[in-house]
């Protein structure tokens, strides 16, 4: 479309979703109460026909079971269809050596949304750019964005607290090179008052670039620490990550520190608030205990996945224009 | 859900179902009831809404393209969505070290029924165990179990013969492997008064445990023959299999006896009756010749698969409590 | 079905569609009339039932997205469903050795339409000939035929000139190898004063033997150039193609040959008339500048790539007898 990452400014109708930095806090409060009304629909109303004669093309060039998933149930959830085209670049056009601007202009002219999950950082701006008639959803471009997963995160926070400002929340994991919890941080310093705790080795710990970078904006504090001991006891929200191999030049490097801070029943007793929710993007391995799985504060394996394909329901329902 | 080999008991509403010995036969009538209805939709009532706003995750560890492709168009022929998910090893979620329970805990919240596909026996009764909220569907857990493979095997036969008990059969080609063999010997062991002659060379024999593990029920009758001339003249059903390549050591092993027993239009004419049918649970590769496939007992090519496709229709609205 | 290469003549109904050669100029007249209401219906009529309760299955031994993405989308634009099987030869029945038509008859049991994709010639005709009961559709059979390609880029030129006869046409690249070449040059050889010029390298001529069977028919007359300059000032259309690399035998023979004609601005406004139309069957890699994309003349990105979904969502209600 037009321009890719023009602010959303309330006008969802149309738009192409590339980064987290086109919602006002505005944008987000017109998402978060579409959600409550995708839920509602996805638990009690359906058959829903709100997207029906729509069709959403998901072009996936890397696979992601989960964002897959969740975008194909969040269309038909609401009644639409899909065209789902896998590894495109093993298919014969892109094989020829077709440009994704070709491949884009290609597909956009079967449906009336492209939801883009891409390896290369930028591509799916690339696309939206080419794309001349329906709207680019990115659903992950590498190191790039994912913003309905930060959307997704600040969701749940909001659903069990009712606000996303003035929180206190831990982080904790990989500092240096999570892209979901940059995004996190990044949604938080959109609203007043938020203070988070970073909790990871030292090794991983924020870029001094990136750490400056958030604390400029003035709205938000960011405290780093280095063991269980230092975590506050209010916290609104724990958010846990895996530290992920593939970012480590030895085996060595990373069972150093993959599962120095581990979630488990021990430290939620220790270190947690009756209130504080235990977060976490998945796929986990090791870092929280099964054990934590029934604790009703645990929302990393339901809630969030519900709230990711709720979020991807409003956020399809308002590009396509649907205002029931 | 909660006990999932909990025995179905006449209530088919939110069971997994992972084993043919769930199955009483109240319950397998009850099926069979289901499926006459289903099969006059398919023929005469589309488009049907029966499933219409509910969602079924086919998720398939090793591709196997008749179950999915049966499965899939089951759900579309009740008015019903799929989210497919293929191959999800090389997915990243699981590639990254998730567990087969967490990936079932995540895809159960976008949909109402999982229908697992896995190379590892077992596999799905621990992701019934695994989901909270959503049954599971056993599509074939590798040496293990294919209950809906079994069942149409005893449909096929019921929708000819009107009948499960007092039954003479046939049952040729790998008795020592064959999953399909064993699960159809299992099924009639339910039924009174049913015998069953095994033809297979030597060396394919059903083991000893096995064989008296099923005589044991003291309700089914086993003769072990090795001659096509040992074929009683008045079987109900032929059930032929293909001798499986991957079970042997070497080439010339399977070389042997991979088509030792071939069924073709003068052994028809030599040792069926008038009204025997002819079933093979297909890929055939030779054992069954081409010239077969006309007479109008030969019941493998449609029959039975559309059969497979009516009782998937039939069970996944038994399960979701479709009562129409 | 019954005969898989009988003449459509002006009835669809149940009708496989295997070759150009069923389609007659009055079949053609037919197939474009439904088209244009396929148009309305996509752009204005959305949600269609047209196709609601129908089952098309895809199977595509090899990938090709866009003719999958664009029978999909036909498919769902008329509310019909979908089975997918991809690449079957890794999928266990046809791995463990199954033929084509066991494969066929396993999945014409499920649905109303196959839709085949496959990369040896001939073999789409074999899979008609062995379903019993539904309709084939040939997606492209290698260097064989891809009917719905070859009526696309009639349809286009039809939408464009109102006439399929009486037309003066240019077509550039590989003469020799190009299937939508000799699809074209077959399709326009239907009607009567067409006149073609063929821009290409000499090592890509036409076959004398492919030259004088498209003369014989007398209808058709076929200038060969190798120049730009002697492009006619008043062609209705120039169709533009890729040299396919996968034909040479070495890099440096390809190399010779591959942008020897390229399509730019320079040449539009030396050569072109005003209302000629700049046609490609993509994927392009240089043969079409991106500068000549927003010339309102140029057809190949948005235009041809819409009217391939008309034309098989209008096939396909043809095919399955919806009037409408």
């Amino acid at each position: 479309m037009v321009s890719p990452i023009e602010p959303i400014n309330g006008k969802y109708k149309g738009k192409d979703i590339i980064s987290l930095d086109q919602f006002s806090p505005k944008d987000i409060s017109i998402l978060f109460k579409k959600t409550v009304g995708m839920l509602l629909i996805a638990k009690n109303a359906r058959p829903s026909d709100l997207l029906k004669g729509n069709i959403v093309t998901l072009i996936f060039y890397e696979p992601s079971s989960r964002t897959f998933g969740s975008f194909v149930a969040a269309v038909k959830q609401l009644g639409g269809s899909t065209v789902e085209i896998l590894d495109p670049e093993h298919f014969s056009s892109v094989s020829k050596g077709e440009s994704l601007e070709d491949t884009i202009r290609v597909f956009e002219a079967y449906c009336d949304v492209i939801v883009l999950r891409h390896p290369k950082k930028g591509a799916t701006l690339k696309a939206a750019q080419a794309a001349g008639f329906v709207p680019v959803i990115n659903a992950g471009d590498g190191i790039g964005e994912h913003p309905t997963q930060a959307l997704l995160d600040l969701y749940t926070i909001y659903e069990r607290t009712k606000k996303l400002d003035n929180l206190i929340g831990v982080l904790a994991g990989d500092m240096l090179n999570g892209r979901t919890i940059h995004s996190l941080i990044r949604g938080l310093s959109k609203f007043n008052g938020n203070k988070l705790y970073l909790l990871s080795p030292k090794e991983l710990r924020l870029s001094r670039e990136d750490l400056s970078s958030h604390m400029e904006s003035g709205k938000l504090e960011l405290v780093e620490i280095e063991s269980e001991k230092d975590i506050p006891k209010n916290a609104d929200f724990w958010y846990w990550t895996r530290v992920q191999k593939e970012r480590f030049k030895s085996e060595s490097a990373y069972e150093k520190v993959k599962n120095r801070f581990v979630l488990d029943n021990k430290l939620i007793k220790e270190r947690a608030g009756k209130n504080t929710i235990f977060m976490h993007p998945l796929p986990r391995v090791g870092e929280i205990l099964p054990e934590v799985d029934k604790n009703p504060n645990a929302v990393y394996l339901r809630s969030e996945i519900r709230n990711g394909m709720y979020i991807r329901m409003a956020l399809l329902a308002l590009i396509l224009g649907k205002s029931k």
